[in-house]
């Protein structure tokens, strides 16, 4: 199975049944990102979603150091579109031409990381050491996020003169409760631990190191998987449907969603395994 | 009064004055759901919503171990909508008659609990002991959520193949402020404790064991009875509507509907109370 | 530059490179609110906005015991839209006339303090001593709540008969991640301190006394005026965006705010200075 | 079947197969409204919406002289809430008390009207001779409106003092094309023909006369009542979810209703019959 | 009274009890704008939303040629945000910074016509001549749109290289019910007749030449101004909110807007004229 | 340039500079879609999308038949979702995961069609012929709707048993003006022609015959071709963008979209070339 998943700076295992290990890998440089490994993040997570023999996701980064460092800005400023040497050979862009040329870019990578989201089955991620800039950005886009007790986090992109452009400050008000918090950190970029992700609701849970909170990780999603597989997706899906709008909209939404749903075979097995006292078998989706 | 209330598997009372106490009372079955008890909840909650004597009310279960243990799963399985034995009397049905006569089954259910939350009068519910499945859904359509120091939570759904559907995921994003939290308990249907319940924010507050935790639930309904009940009214219409739309929205709401309320002599009973130090009293609404 | 900014009733001053410091300045009244100070609070923060040596504000009160008690109801009960007594000189409104008279009067007050949410600069609030129902109208409309350890808060407004209708209620539920607390304290009116306070998410940082409150809110607004003033605006901009929107309409809107920020020279500024470990000076907005 | 449906006021019959026609019957009073009607309104269109042999709807006014007056002004100012002479045997309310009294019978009496909009199967309505008020309230709620060559039609509230409130002024901006026209006879109350009707789009076709816009209604309903009631209920359905949402909202939707509503049986019925030049039959709902 | 409008470029009359008519008076150019006329014409706007001795408002311009050619393109390329010389004197900003303060400035000019559609009276406009660019951003934000036989109309900002930014694309595609028709103006800046515009929806009536225009929008306007203040207002405010709502929430907005409205002495005095026969007279708003 | 967009049952030319001329080329099927015409569809939308040769494009129909008969119900009856008959090799799902592969399968087919909306050069459609289903779903995505005297239009899918799921219901009430029109025309599946669709707003314009409408198409086209490129893609943008969003809402997208463009050259060369009586020319977009 893992061969169909192989991808440059991406590691893909299977630790236990229907439970996926995507670890990110390039720990020389601290994991950070360039523009091949966002592509190949989205094709792996576009994979997934259809795959019937997985059920839940794990994300973690190689290395010890860092789930990673962010944006690689000595790769983004020698080419690409944040160069800080425009290209001599090309004649230059009007303002607006320059704009609508970044705008298509920036979409796209938004789409990269919106493929995470997407995906039909729950990603749970282990944010550790060194978590900058797009760490937050592709950990908002999973649906759990577990830390360890050293982990860094810093919402960097304001010390590159940028406002976060690939989804912190679009998800990050709809994930955590504490407002003042999310722009004391966007605003003043400024680092912190996993005592304030905790507090503020980033994170839901921290560990103590890495290898606890991945094996944690793991736990957790092995027992999603052992879910039914419909009830999990019809579970992510109508959360994700309902953060975004009114709950007249997401009761709406639930019972037409689970109009066809609840005819699954799933609900009968379960209901009969849980008087038997025995565990179900799901079906794949 | 009480007489105005009786219905099966419910007690109403009035501990004090202009408060009302609804008790789900089913105990010997730890106050799991059959169909006619969310029938009979509605129309309390409807009844009260207009009752001229009833400025604030408070929910819980009776006896010590349950709040509710959801719905009562056995009943379910003999007939209705998810029993395990078709009713061979009746020809089946297509897959889409189904899902339309499922959706309509669905939409009255939510219709039952989305009661709780139109009630004019603000409702304080009190989780104890067992609270699992609707216990969420139900709790989550209140306006405050107090619990006891050994309250066992769960959203149980995904254990019977369901997506949560009376209410749990629609409204549980717009009222706890972790999003990792949240699909967290979802997607694991794993049993957790007040303590978590706190931090995350599905509860207010807590108390050591039931009997405390009631009698602080009096208190505060008392309290709240004793302010305006236009200024209820309107505090709680205001804070559901603001929930659910932009911030430019809800002031503009505020705007129309305080046009006609600030007219109340409620305003000026309690400006001139408060400059004389005395408490004021205020008409039925 | 202070003098640009003298108003009755306020202090401005500018204790670091572009920061400001606004100072409600009414202490012997417990910096209690009349319609004058409205109108001031509300044109300072108009021309902080534009203001190109401004890059951040703070907001306190002046004096020891209050941060502000609120609305000054002695003033408002003589005259005004709320006094007891009707203008005997002028014949009485029907209803609807009083109510759309008192419409335009409520959307007038909600425009003065939405100016602060408007202010282009991200503006730091320090709630001390007393901070009653004005003052979560106001601070709830700034960017960050910071407190001392004995603040008390109040959201009083049901005390005097009213829906709290310039801003709380519309802003609170988008602010905050305990929707149970919300309803709690807002239905209730009673008094809490700075740990519920910081354990809810209404301020994201609590210090000793006010002092120490002061001095690290300065020290945080120059961290931020140190970044580059294009991706505060921004960051403040789409954080409020997104706050009230769904994240796809965040994402998109994203897109399009950067396709012209990203050309700015900051970024080029910030990444070399990044990789050269120099501090970046940024131009004026 | 006609039995299952007398209610004062009323007459139901089944001209064709799976049609039923709901006809207002008060013509000596120009079939104005008094409350009783709109509750047997509201309970006609409860009881069709599930009735497994109606497949569409026809909803006309007994007589020759008009569909409705609208409200019975004689009737409404002798008594309920636009009474022009007060209950002396009952104390008189404040602003606030009587706004809220007021806003739960606007609420009950457009719940009333949107039971049309609500009902699952398609409703066609014949508006003829005088259409005042309520008519257009009445009409907007159903699917489709046809109109004789001699329909007087007027948005009649603003002479009587009133904002339109039980559905006029928040439906037409949705169900005719030209904003300028509704605002033109919205403000001024003018009476207007069935050339202004269709060419602004208020009505979708014109007929001679009542007997032959009936006729044609008849026969249009029977057309629809030909299709699959599945794939009318999904169109009627959709359309109006879309008219309230965006085009991506309205898509998605689409997606999750017909994932179950394709694997009807009608489907595959309807393929076969078109390719063997038969008309399908379809199950009831 | 027309002392109190006295605004260069603009004259203001009052040609019937409670009508106002404003005129652009700049012939001598076409009507054409520049910036002190945006101003003026917002000022004058807001002074007539608040003036009790106007319900009903006419806008037209002065001169035979033309309601107004748009913007004047010649003294816009001398100075201001589009001069096509740059101010040497000043230092060139970067591309963001100048994108702010563009942004600023196309924010003033959206807020000086949306001071049209705020204007609680309802505003009747009659388009005659050349009617290109602006006029469409200005009649647009009116409620009633009339013109002449012999009007030209055409939405000119593509050819001056714009998105048509003050207003045209966001309000056309709510005011007219032809999206196709919507694109092909808008992309092609093509002129077009008064047929077109009725026939598509963006006027309402048609009338052979000027004079007769601006006497029938007299006409209705003194229609307009004869009904209840209280229920033209309503009917405004409504209508405009609905448009841009779903129908359940203008259904809501409308019980609690009535909530108070209905509590008029108007509709008392409507519905007895009314049976009496007599004309209402209305107390002023 | 053609060669880049050879796909299989697709012609593309380019009759003027910078126009492409997309053609369906199944004439022999009346342009019957089968799946790889979907994708091949979807792939030459994106295409031009960004060609910078191209700012208009027109679709036409091969032949003079049809636009498209729509759905080829023979193919789609032998194998696919709608099959007649399941493929026996395979075990049969049950009903919730054959409606989340339906639902993948819906999606994946609307993202085909929104690839026309999406383009960001604007895309006039021609209808002829036979015009069922598929064509609406189609048309309906494009900007402009131009038919001939004889086009023959109808929303076929009621008659198979399915509410249309491509696009029509969630574009259609948002493309015309009359609501009950477009539930007539879509619950009854009937045939309409040229002069109805024009009434009611579908198309914008109708010409004598395929070969004069074509030729017309293509003068629009060039029209729009010769406007400025910035100003086209922006005009697209914003109305599609607004149809969807409030008034207030689209103000403030327009705002900050033209804050970059408007600093395109574009403008500066357009005015000059106005003032000049010349033809701008305009960059490569």
């Amino acid at each position: 199975m893992a061969e169909a998943y192989q991808k440059e700076f991406f590691n893909v295992t299977f630790p236990t049944e229907y439970v996926a290990h995507v670890e990110i890998n390039r720990p020389e440089k601290m994991n950070a990102f360039k523009e091949v490994m966002w592509l190949n993040l989205s094709s792996i997570f576009r994979q997934l979603s259809h795959d019937p023999n997985v059920r839940a996701v794990i994300l973690t980064g190689a290395g010890d150091r860092a789930f990673t460092a962010g944006l690689d800005v000595q790769a983004a400023s020698t080419s690409g579109v944040l160069a800080t040497q425009p290209d001599s050979s090309v004649a230059p862009l009007d303002t607006a031409r320059k704009a609508n040329m970044l705008r298509r870019h920036i979409l796209e990578f938004q789409d990269c990381i919106s493929n995470i989201e997407k995906c039909e089955k729950p990603v749970l991620c282990v944010l550790h050491g060194i978590s900058f800039g797009l760490a937050l950005d592709i950990s908002l886009a999973c649906d759990v996020r577990i830390s360890t007790a050293t982990t860094k986090f810093s919402v960097k992109e304001v010390d590159i003169g940028l406002a976060a452009d690939i989804g912190t400050l679009s998800r990050l008000p709809h994930s955590v409760g504490n407002l003042s918090w999310v722009k004391d950190i966007c605003l003043s970029a400024r680092i912190f631990g996993s005592d304030e992700a905790l507090q503020h609701g980033l994170v839901s849970s921290v560990y103590k190191d890495k290898a606890v909170a991945v094996a944690e990780a793991v736990k957790l999603a092995t027992t999603i998987a052992s879910k039914s597989p419909v009830a999990t997706l019809g579970t992510k899906e109508i959360i994700n449907y309902s953060r975004d709008k009114t709950v007249a909209e997401g009761l709406n939404y639930t019972a037409v969603w689970n109009a066809a749903m609840v005819q699954t075979d799933d609900v009968k097995d379960a209901m009969l395994s849980g008087m038997q006292k025995k565990t179900p078998k799901f079906s794949k989706l």
